[in-house]
């Protein structure tokens, strides 16, 4: 623990905090900080609690010997500063770097942890680095290969922005490379060659005709999107391309598993060369176990589906039903414009504290 | 003239002419050594004629009165060498940079205006720089700026590699950038955005339905050609992209003009954002004027048409018929192991002196 890591006050108001917060800097990679004043006011002010570090994160759980755990989790990095520091109070809006993606979610879930003593479920709280990068550097992958004693629980609960409202399970996400082959020619004698990006044309075409599809999971409705995300193939100005590779990224609801959607993908493109690159399997939405149930009765509101990948799937991996819950504004997140209406903060620690008291 | 120029005998067989030639490496740019020994060569072995040298480009001609002026033209420049310098006979064939394309032709030009010192016509050399490269840097384009009474003639010569074969005019060269649009969308949410991309499917799927038009002049067949040369589009993996580029390339035979290619790709492409970003017309075969059939009856055998755009065009847009006759051979100009069959030389310059003579 740094001597020089600032004092948070985690009894404030989750508004006041999420500020604190965000005034820490901790762009990915670069959390040591941010997670330094997590770990010494978590010790200082929470004395109920069992904390660890483990690399940039912090964790912390309760030992009250409830029947079933919840666990709350956000990640404690940001995208790269874009002249948004230090935070900014405007009215009901509070401006800066993180302040949607994901800060007013780790306030809310440090605020409770420190304050909620006496919670009904035991409960787990990982705050943890780099969610904004690269998969292969994701904290909460290296605790589950680190300390993956700590990731049991009945429900999880990640604070990633929804707005306010529940979103359940995530889909998954494939990329895949098609790659056209043909001959290279002089293009002043084009007849001797063979345009492989002509023959895209074909790949292009199933995409144009693909129809989406669209389902109903615990009443949450997934849409489903496969679509051209790169597309590159050229040697020079006068030479006959001998290759293209389109890139396509599939989108797909949660009661497809990794197996389904790359048979789905393939059947889509049969007859084509076709690379998988890139494969992380969706979430169903877990809503029928009862911890998720009561949490939705404490909501006052029903789920609706989570449409991008979040870290809710590697709960699911696991076993562990999970959602997303968090006050930030999803459109807003990564924009220099960033923001949090401060009563959607107050609105989401209101409903936990319901939810877990 | 710098002192240090290596001599050469012009006097001496073109083939080894052709050797001495490609020992003086002449990289486009670099072409002074090369400039140099044929101007020293050229002043001191060829009393009959006028020179002048113009950057790296060394200009010879007669003043015999003759009703009509044939002028011979080669650049000097080559390739980047790639490990294939000094020359190497093996057998009948002179391997190294520059051999085919195109100092087995310098050394037939320059031969001959050494020592055909009566001519049947008065007689016009150009050994000029920088064809290699870029249009701006062309030698011939700069000589037809600062000196264009020397490009005055009957009917142009260019020793390009032909295999020996005469090949009448070029065609015509255009590129467009043919660009599509849509709607950024992150790509989990896709029905959100609008897929440049697969919009690009439709500017291939005219590519593809292209049927190019083959067209005899003056007993020369010419092809055209519509190719995608490139395409280019994306943003990031998970990013509905928003613009999309297809480079397309349209070899157009000589009897269209600049106008008429424009207005034929605008056609095919009609209802996209096209935009041209480079143009130059061909030149038709001119063989209908009696210098050009008299060197036809020295060869011996009809023209052919020429695919590939060359430096004829220039003289064509001078209104000077143009032909590219030269013993090297095309499909070997810019490869490692460029060659020259010393046969085909020897045959050029005898065709070549039977017309002059």
């Amino acid at each position: 623990m740094p001597l020089t890591a600032p004092t948070l006050d985690l009894t404030a108001d989750p508004i006041e905090l999420t500020a604190a917060l965000v005034d820490i800097p901790s762009v990915s990679g670069d959390e040591a900080a941010l997670a330094g004043a997590l770990e010494q006011a978590l010790r200082t002010q929470a004395p109920h609690l069992e904390v660890v570090r483990c690399g940039d994160a912090v964790l912390a759980r309760t030992h009250l010997g409830r029947e079933r755990r919840v666990l709350l989790a956000g990640h404690i990095d940001t995208v790269p500063v874009a002249g948004n520091l230090p935070s900014r109070r405007d009215g009901d809006l509070l401006h800066g770097c993180g302040t949607s993606d994901m800060k007013a979610g780790d306030a809310v879930i440090a605020h409770l942890a420190a304050t909620l003593t006496r919670p009904r479920y035991d409960l787990t709280v990982v705050l943890y680095d780099c969610e904004e990068v690269e998969a292969a550097r994701n904290g909460l992958g290296r605790i589950e290969r680190e300390l993956p004693e700590w990731l049991r629980a009945d429900l999880a609960i990640l604070g990633e922005p929804t707005g306010g409202a529940v979103e359940a399970g995530c889909q998954g996400t494939l990329r895949a490379e098609i790659r056209t082959r043909g001959r290279r020619a002089h293009s002043a004698r084009s007849w001797l060659g063979d345009n492989a990006v002509h023959g895209a044309g074909a790949v292009l075409a199933r995409l144009t005709a693909y129809t989406p599809r669209e389902v109903d999971i615990d009443g949450c409705g997934y849409r489903e999107g496969l679509q051209a995300v790169r597309i590159t193939g050229g040697v020079a100005g006068n030479v006959v391309p001998d290759e293209c590779v389109v890139t396509v990224n599939f989108r797909f609801a949660p009661d497809r598993d990794a197996d389904a959607a790359v048979a789905h993908v393939r059947e889509v493109f049969d007859g084509f060369d076709l690379a998988i690159t890139d494969l992380s399997p969706g979430a169903l939405p877990g809503l029928s176990t009862s911890a998720a149930q009561e949490f939705l009765a404490a909501t006052g509101t029903t789920a609706r589906a989570k449409y991008g990948w979040t870290d809710v799937a590697r709960f699911a991996g696991l076993g562990i039903p999970a959602l997303n819950y968090g006050p930030g504004d999803p459109n807003l997140a990564h924009t220099r414009e960033e923001h949090v209406d401060t009563s959607v903060i107050s609105r989401c620690a209101s409903v936990l504290t319901r939810f877990l008291t």
